[in-house]
């Protein structure tokens, strides 16, 4: 069965923003990506650009909280869980030519301060990453505030480091942001 | 004495890029803000808004630099040092209406896979930050690997801080990346 239009423009235009962000990806582009018809951006999303880019902020930020889960649960322990994350994200960044990192993060500087719907719309992607990492680390037995200054700091350390990683291509930033992450977690956990 | 031209242009894109990011920015808005003729951008840089914003990119990252010891030198320790580093960063971004983070971070995705002379603009910048903090680490007496390696992860907190304060309109992912900085840097002063 072919995926029906609505799903192939998100999915294009997803993979454009991680590629060139926001303003550099075009409605011209994102048909032709989806091989769809022109009007078919404003059938499926009457309010433009601003609409899409919203869902696909949302769907992106849904599909990639699924990550925490997967590659925590299978780990003997929180602080192996925090190094597996992030030894993952580098290699997959890696073997996707350095194209591959946050879906969010490119869209989330570019309208900060120009559209307040997107701006809407990423804060609400990292507020529930925050605190699904919240929930993860408050089950291994920290504290609420505690998990969730750690929760935020890993979201922080993880953003940042996909910053350095392309600019740089290289995985040596999500090495040492892992081990900021993994430092402050045996700190914790010790303390309990 | 008027500003010259073409410092008036660097000084207009710079705010541009901070606020709407490289893609976002034209050369219709950097004259006008600049008050200059539409040909001096091409007069004054031949190469355009590439080679414009790779000299904007320097120059804010050479300017930005010299926060790391203005912050760090009256610190009484490298831990105070940290926090007050991430707190006066927060205080900035908050005082700004959530602006003006880091000039270079939001170009650098934008770039990272499009422009390869922009891409080695942000790249040499955030090379000569880790440079400069692992310089500072290591004269507080770290190893030269471990100051690297958490020089490194600074950078990468404050960067990644800076994309969800933006986000949320809220400091509290500066001081959870703080907390992170400094509590790796207390456990490695901890084993001199």
């Amino acid at each position: 069965m072919a995926t029906p239009t609505r799903e192939r423009i998100l999915g294009t235009t997803t993979e454009l923003f991680r590629r060139q962000g926001y303003n550099g990806t075009g409605i011209k582009q994102i048909v032709a990506g989806a091989k769809a018809p022109f009007g078919s951006v404003y059938h499926h999303f009457p309010g433009g650009k601003e609409q899409l880019g919203a869902e696909v902020i949302r769907a992106s930020g849904a599909m990639y909280a699924l990550l925490l889960p997967a590659v925590f649960g299978p780990a003997p322990d929180l602080v192996s869980g925090a190094r597996a994350f992030f030894r993952l994200a580098g290699e997959h960044l890696e073997a996707s030519g350095w194209v591959d990192a946050c879906p969010i993060a490119t869209v989330a500087l570019e309208v900060a301060s120009t559209s307040e719907p997107l701006r809407e719309a990423t804060r609400d992607v990292f507020d529930a990453w925050v605190a699904d990492g919240t929930a993860l680390l408050a089950e291994g037995g920290l504290a609420e505030d505690v998990a969730r200054r750690l929760a935020i700091g890993m979201v922080c350390a993880l953003e940042g480091a996909f910053v350095l990683a392309r600019a740089g291509r290289t995985t040596e930033p999500l090495q040492a942001a892992g081990e900021l992450v993994a430092a402050q977690l045996e700190v914790e956990l010790s303390r309990l």
